[in-house]
């Protein structure tokens, strides 16, 4: 029916006659001949309806936003001066011939070019929303993002296995989403956090390398950055060593980025997990900043300024500086606002020494806290962070993880505001790296007991093995984050595939026989049939995507998003259901009167 | 790690060095020399361990079945006379040099080439039954067909869209699977019986070309050929009328077994649903079948046979014969199974004619009802079914509903029978088929109401709008299922795209308005803004993937099935749960006593 997308009319067609369908996004009239901008997924094309031809004119008259149409006509240059360069159809126009209603629309509820419209707004017509040319950008970007991908792994022998969505409840980490079975009475299946263990199964069936690009669920409370049903790119591999995975899907990343938006990544560096805590405060650095921390703890052990020395003396503390080049013109009004911002991490205040003149030492420095700080620190501080004239000196000093934490989020919010732009303290588009040898497991002081740092089936390093029970604190994991500007854009590692390292691992979570048998026994049931080496990685599509269309929510990335109270406006659900559906599913409401 | 697959090693790699992963599929001593049977997800190669390389040797004599190996060797001609040609390795062996067991194995509870395992046995040790080469080649050529299809579409500008997997329940049709929700008390999701809305909305959003593979699910009492959650390729498409849309979907099938299995099928014919009927007795007949039936309601009115006059002289009774050639050969016995057989689909009986000579009328015939046939019917039967010395007639006459479902049931019986295939009355092996123009509604005598043949969004054909409310009955619709040896691998329609008529098909079904706008308001909203002509198609891939492998159960083409009683033996899901869950959901189980 039709010859071409209205977006993709162009001067190549010059003279041709041509059948598009689309949307009158926009009708004006203009000099007695009638324009339509006509829209399709691919973009608009302009529609000139001339009084010569009474019968289409008169059609066209009738048209309002949003009408469903049939255009025929001839594709024509634009007078000279009215062309659209934002346009892949800007030079032309297309005369009309004939023009068909094919569905007249109601008055929408907003203008498709509207901007700020309400979260509410748009999840409740998302029909439209969706027509947004944005919108549609978005999904095709997605769409092309996985299916490089698909392109990327096939040709490299990954085959897509599809593994249950109604899977067993392990009640760890995140909440499980529950679905009562109508034939096992009291018995209930849950929708998977992740395929982690089925693809593990499938490795140790000899699958030999796995794919999916698959629906996890999570009932957690909601961040901006979350959605109850997400999707996980989920690979699985055998007989490959770290470096080789890593290689691999850093190689899939980029050609994924060059095929899907032409961008050229630049090599991923690889950053020690301790490392980027001590330069960053943070396991996922945007590398786009370009500040460090600067090391202090070792040298402010014998200051009188307490807030330094407790810290620095304390085995669990940390003292760092944050250089800000050319901080020195911050206002106070701006510092102020800073030490507010670390608040929110646990930081109890910011101490900041602005150096007006180095060479002057203590006298060229203007701050609050120099006279508590004897000359061999002020040297330290002032050596090792490098500081210039005119610089700003920011202080972290509690607990390591509330420095990190606090200091970490402080050095990328410099960076990405006015200021740190306009210093070029933030550069270069896209900048990812490799996090690794993170520790297999962190002390939750809380519990007193250890907690798997990513699950407990990844494989410690070579020869870690030994402290998994003595000295748990000391194995490192063979894990790897891959970090994009400083988001996580997906995690890995390579897995246990000895029984008996498994239970040890599932001994140091203090799981004991019995529970790891009842919960996990058919891994470990299966890991005794000959298991292959293996390893893997799961990358977030809905993540990806954001980070590479820019947008800011990942709603802007999903076609039919819940709201942070994890509901889907469109459709009003969750909803009430029939009492005859609970009794199928032997249950019933806790609060009788919530039902419907 | 690894230079190639074991079952890719051939003579191309001669004397060439190789390292190959695996597993020992069988370990055979011969001669004091080892050979171990390598295999991996692409077949197997028979490694040779000489007694020459003591170190090498001392491991080979260790290994037992499915210990995962890495073997260094290199690969040389098989002596003459011990090729196996059905194996792409069968005229080369490997010469191993270096042999490290990855990770040993305790004896697997069965063979791998053992046949005749339990279903029990296979699904709750899955891992090493999916090792089974017969699984990992039906597990590759599944994804395989997804690729294709994926492909093809992404060729046509169709785009995959994730739509969600927690929606609204809407409970008609099958019974849904519900999720609680945590955050609305009270409240439910419904895991999706098919995206179908959710598409639609699309379309109307301009999405113009939209797929997905994708999960749905249905809490139905289990049949060997359904699983609770199954996999379907679902497609929408704008702006193409039915002819189109059938025309697409053929080539997309035709490609997919082109490049899958390298079958070429032929042109599908189109049938329409009364003519299926007619001369089938069934919406999904098997061509390959060479059977017909043959009509003789008309004839059978003024016999004094109450069995056929009766049904003939009722507006809703049929009467057939069903002609098989050759079939007076059949022995008393076997008519006397297929009497049976008929029983099944609801048939009295089964009467039948044996014709040894048509020459000579009446005394040609043998059968027990021909004395109650006047000779004007007994020659209508002999020339309407075209009967020939030899032949068999068996008659159906009934109410029409039981005369397709037995008499259609026993033409594919006896085609598919030893007998049917030796008198080549099954020909051709695969036998596509579209069957189109199938009524808008059926009529429930029970309920005194009409119901969706398809579903409610069904379009009906150009005109018959206007008999929705006045004559249910007459409307047909545009819908088409695809069917292939008589399995319906999927089937579609082109969808109401106005809101006027969609309102018109659901007071048809009795829906009424506060109803309609309570479970579907979100689509009559959406049609109401210019909502496109659109029609699309779902094809069962698990069915799909079954049909080509030849598997004879779902379970065989899926990687971690159900059981027929929604369980999963390997992770034994459904299982209890934590009252914390229940309590967080805000549920309580009906009887207590069932909770762990």
């Amino acid at each position: 029916m039709r010859t071409t997308y209205c977006g993709l009319v162009s001067e190549a067609l010059m003279d041709q006659t041509v059948t598009l369908m689309g949307w009158a996004h926009r009708r004006r009239d203009h000099g007695g001949v009638i324009f339509i901008d006509l829209r399709d997924r691919e973009g608009m094309v302009q529609i000139v309806c001339d009084p010569d031809r009474a019968e289409t004119f008169a059609v066209a008259e009738g048209i309002r936003n949003e009408f469903c149409l049939k255009v025929e006509g001839r594709v024509r240059a634009r007078p000279a001066g009215t062309e659209n360069t934002n346009l892949t159809s800007g030079k032309v126009e297309v005369l009309c011939h004939s023009l068909e209603v094919l569905n007249p629309s109601v008055t929408p509820p907003f203008q498709l070019d509207e901007e700020n419209l309400s979260e509410t707004t748009r999840l409740t017509h998302r029909v439209l929303d969706l027509r947004r040319p944005a919108m549609q950008r978005n999904m095709k970007l997605r769409y092309r993002v996985a299916m490089e991908i698909r392109k990327f792994l096939d040709a490299n022998g990954f085959i897509d296995i599809e593994t249950p969505m109604l899977t067993r409840s392990t009640p760890e980490g995140a909440r499980d989403y529950l679905v009562p079975s109508r034939v096992h009475a009291g018995q209930f299946f849950a929708l998977p956090q992740s395929p982690q263990l089925f693809k593990q199964l499938l490795m140790v069936a000899g699958f030999d390398r796995y794919y999916q690009i698959v629906k996890c669920f999570r009932d957690e409370d909601l961040r901006a950055d979350r959605q109850p049903e997400f999707t996980q790119i989920d690979i699985e591999t055998s007989f490959l060593t770290e470096e080789e995975i890593r290689a691999m899907f850093e190689e899939m990343i980029r050609s994924t980025f060059q095929h899907a938006i032409g961008v050229e990544l630049p090599a991923f560096p690889v950053m020690k997990w301790a490392d980027a805590m001590r330069l960053y405060g943070s396991d996922k650095p945007d590398l786009r900043v370009k500040l460090e921390l600067t090391e202090l703890t070792d040298a402010m052990r014998d200051v009188d300024f307490k807030v330094f020395s407790g810290p620095a003396q304390s085995p669990t503390g940390r003292v760092v500086a944050l250089r800000i080049p050319g901080g020195g013109e911050m206002t106070r009004g701006e510092i102020d606002g800073y030490t507010e911002f670390v608040k929110i991490y646990g930081a109890k205040g910011l101490a900041w020494i602005k150096v007006n003149d180095v060479a002057k030492g203590r006298e060229g420095l203007q701050s609050p806290i120099v006279k508590n700080l004897h000359d061999a620190a002020i040297a330290e501080i002032l050596q090792r962070s490098g500081a210039s004239d005119g610089d700003l000196l920011f202080f972290g000093a509690d607990k390591a993880t509330v420095v990190n934490d606090a200091m970490g989020a402080l050095r990328v919010k410099v960076g990405h505001s006015e200021f740190g732009r306009a210093r070029g303290l933030m550069q270069g588009e896209w900048e990812p790296l490799w996090v690794v040898d993170f520790p297999m497991f962190e002390h939750d002081e809380a519990a007193g007991r250890w907690n798997a740092v990513h699950h407990p089936f990844t494989s410690p390093k070579d020869g870690h093995e030994d402290w998994l029970e003595s000295d748990p604190g000391r194995c490192i994991a063979k894990a790897y984050d891959m970090v994009l500007n400083g988001i996580e854009l997906g995690g890995g590692s390579v897995r246990i595939h000895r029984e008996d390292v498994q239970s040890k691992v599932f001994r140091a979570l203090k799981i004991d026989a019995e529970e790891a048998k009842a919960k996990f026994g058919f891994l470990l049931d299966a890991l005794q049939y000959g298991a292959p080496p293996h390893g893997g990685i799961a990358i977030g599509l809905d993540r990806f995507v954001m980070l590479m269309t820019g947008a800011e929510s990942l709603r802007d990335v999903i076609a039919f998003p819940k709201t942070q109270r994890a509901q889907d406006l469109l459709t009003n659900a969750p909803n009430a259901v029939d009492e005859k559906q609970l009794r199928e599913l032997h249950i019933r409401l806790r609060n009788t009167q919530a039902a419907a």
